[in-house]
């Protein structure tokens, strides 16, 4: 494991303090353009020193028209440019003291001959000068914590805990979107095309330090450094947790992989006993991936697979014991003790039955606080999935009953959301059990963005939270095996 | 078959010209009022009674004392009573003269030997007048069409083409808000509760001739009338497709589905053989039966399983890839006469693999409507999976560039938006070949959103899309071995 991360070749490509930037304009349909326009949206606090061979100015910035001409030597320089240009102008970096790049230009070793060739140039360049970079055929890096953002499109998401490494760059453009739909968001991702010089291994080393980094996201079209990346997963894997979606295990997944960075994917069953031995997660959807990243950084670990459900909704309980049974979990029934501490709560009719099913309660804040907190305190249970209700409307309606004026009404409903979701996460936290939420509502509704900015998880569906908590229970194991068993290092 | 809706006795349970509501107060807290609101919030236009024993009136309704003091016979009486009443007020709405009822009580059969003398009470009154009714135990209708709903949440949903019935009836309520997500809706959806009198058979029979429903999607956690179910399914299902959940397939499921209604759910293999005889798609998700839904009602069937994609972004094509693998779908590769036919809108990096990847398209135009012509009507293809890039902002910045001021910009943007998406819909109508699309981003985009309203499936991710396509070439196959295969209907 690195000591810091200052001791990454990616450090300074994820935090740089000035940018040489090759390929951009002043045509706005033009992928360098868009590029640089992203990094400027992202309000990059550096200096951008944008190199043109005929312009003087580049989207509002002085332009140069070579990077000798440069006043300083930059952190990193992005290439946007045709490919045969590239080990030209990464010689010239090297001249000019740059020691970082992201080759974003394509036709390299996925396109035949002619493009293996001029792979060797941009090798023999990059050594020359001790360069170490990105790509070729990659998007770079997206830092929002740095306000860093190399990608096409522009960063909408917050800065968030999780780091990525994706062999496919634009996967990583696509999911800024997608995050910002549950209020989650990158530390760090990077997108790391043909892995000519770092590669995802590289990638998986530097989040391990990279302080806002909780979990780690890998996109695997196939592993080049399978030995190393054994290595280093087990290492990181205990501390940090990895979530792999690994898309090469079918016919036609392999095939489109094959096309797209010209690596060649292996078996769907030699990669699963990879992740395995690594410690790694491994998702089958992207939707899962996040999910469990989303799950292993908000929730402690559980001690086993014993769950117990909440709901105030036959059906969508019934769906979340169904793939709970699937995935392997176990829902014990509720105890007589148990029983006992919820009856204050629940109307005789209540199913007390595991799910625990409150179709028809009165009192919002006993189904959102104490019953999953006398649930929680059950030793026979690990871990909890609840479908969130949404009082909001209950809560209004009552404080309009109670005389005050829709105005008033609203403002004072809503201080009482933020209150309830802060008390949901206290209780839950001080249980010190996962519990992973499903509502179908999503973050428009007020109260679901209020527990989900409060470090609740909550997912769209009761499959998906038990898929969640499985991943939580598979992680727990995997982990005990990695610290258990000795790595043999030298073999 | 029936031969038109009026022949179903549930024809006025979900299209009532007037209807008698017991159980509603001016307690707002009150399971009856909340109800009573839904419906009155519908904009429903009969007339509506509210019967209570004490009050004058009922959320600014005249009530009355008795069903018997009512000025008319109504087509409907929704119960929300304490079980006990239930068979009495039965009886007396038979009196009445009323046929059609819907008893959200529970504490029925689901309740031990007690509740199940009430039951033979409740039998016994309902049979003496004809009376036919949903539940008891369940929550009644929601048919938006007519501007009726009976259960406990506002229908927030548009009207909509999906028909349901729900062994769940708080199931039917969450999906409300649900499928409002994607701009779907419900023709009708029933709670069928512990199906004491009317049943989920006696549902599909009446959607099957209902003429807002172009799918039916079924909640099941068991089936009490399995060659009833196998006989009617098999008469409606290759003219109006229909998709089950059945979550009775787990212990776990079971254990849940046992509590919640009291059936005894039989084993998963058992339920797919039944479904599989019956032409029922089954789905494993809820996700997973409304994106069923929506692909079966909007696509045509299918020829084949031969699949292309095209994506604009080569990790979101390799996981739609992959999942299309894994769920059996052919990806053939691109002929060489479609080739030279794509070439005029394709830079030369571009992979012409299927996927088809065109990373970096610059006309919006060629990719969404040119490039998917070309591809639909290559008769290697049998359907066609498309990754929706959003042209919004490329659309806008070409505005500005062109000297169009941001408010001119935005609202030529929005009309050549429209324009676009109803371009697409027609060239896709025009193939007669389904296109499942997908996206990262939501209705809250404007383009998806109008993709949507045109009937272009947009499913959130590559993954579900792959999903819905094999669930269409499923129901193909399925069809026709229905249609081929004699049913031996007087053994």
């Amino acid at each position: 494991m690195l000591k810091s991360v200052q001791d990454s070749p990616l450090h300074r490509i994820a935090n740089p303090r000035s940018v040489a930037f090759f390929g951009a304009s002043n045509n706005i349909t033009s992928m360098g353009t868009s590029q640089l326009l992203a990094l400027l949206d992202m309000g990059y606090p550096g200096a951008v020193y944008p190199v043109h061979p005929k312009l003087e100015q580049v989207q509002g910035l002085k332009a140069y028209q070579s990077v000798l001409d440069l006043p300083e030597a930059p952190d990193l320089a992005v290439l946007v440019l045709p490919t045969r240009l590239v080990p030209e102008v990464i010689d010239q970096c090297g001249r000019r003291g740059i020691k970082r790049a992201v080759v974003v230009s394509g036709g390299f070793d996925e396109h035949g001959d002619q493009g293996r060739e001029l792979q060797q140039q941009l090798d023999q360049a990059a050594e020359r000068h001790g360069i170490r970079y990105l790509g070729p055929n990659c998007l770079g890096v997206a830092a929002p914590h740095n306000q860093v953002n190399t990608t096409f499109l522009p960063y909408e998401a917050r800065p968030g805990f999780i780091g990525m490494a994706s062999q496919s760059g634009s996967f990583v453009t696509q999911m800024f979107d997608y995050l910002d739909k549950f209020g989650l968001g990158f530390s760090v991702a990077m997108s790391v095309g043909n892995e000519a010089n770092l590669d995802l291994v590289d990638v998986i080393e530097y989040l391990a330090v990279e302080p806002h980094t909780k979990v780690i996201a890998l996109y695997v079209e196939s592993l080049r450094r399978g030995r190393r990346f054994l290595e280093v997963a087990r290492e990181v894997s205990p501390h940090k947790p990895i979530v792999a979606l690994y898309v090469g295990g079918s016919e036609a997944g392999r095939r489109a992989s094959l096309s797209h960075t010209g690596a060649l994917a292996g078996p769907d069953r030699l990669y699963d006993g990879v992740f395995r031995q690594a410690g790694v997660i491994r998702a089958r959807t992207l939707e899962e991936m996040f999910d469990f990243c989303w799950a292993l950084a908000d929730c402690p670990v559980p001690a086993g697979d014993r769950v117990v459900i909440q709901t105030h909704s036959g059906g969508p309980g019934a769906t979340a014991a169904d793939a709970c049974g699937r995935a392997g979990l176990q829902l014990p029934p509720v105890s007589q003790a148990t029983r006992q501490k919820l009856a204050p709560y629940i109307p005789p009719t209540t199913s007390l039955n595991n799910p625990v099913d409150v179709t028809y309660t009165k009192n919002p804040l006993e189904y959102l606080l104490e019953m999953p907190k006398v649930l929680l305190a059950d030793e026979g249970y690990d871990g909890m999935i609840f479908y969130y209700l949404v009082p909001e409307g209950a809560v209004k309606r009552a404080l309009l009953a109670m005389g005050l004026d829709p105005d008033q009404a609203a403002a004072q409903a809503e201080a009482m959301l933020e209150q309830q979701a802060a008390a949901i996460k206290e209780m839950v936290s001080a249980s010190g059990k996962p519990l992973v939420g499903f509502s179908f509502r999503t973050r428009d509704d007020a109260f679901i963005r209020r527990l989900q900015d409060q470090g609740v998880v909550v997912l769209p569906s009761g499959e998906r939270a038990a898929a969640a908590m499985a991943a939580l229970v598979n992680y727990g194991r995997l982990r005990s095996k990695v610290l258990a068993a000795p790595w043999p290092a030298g073999t």
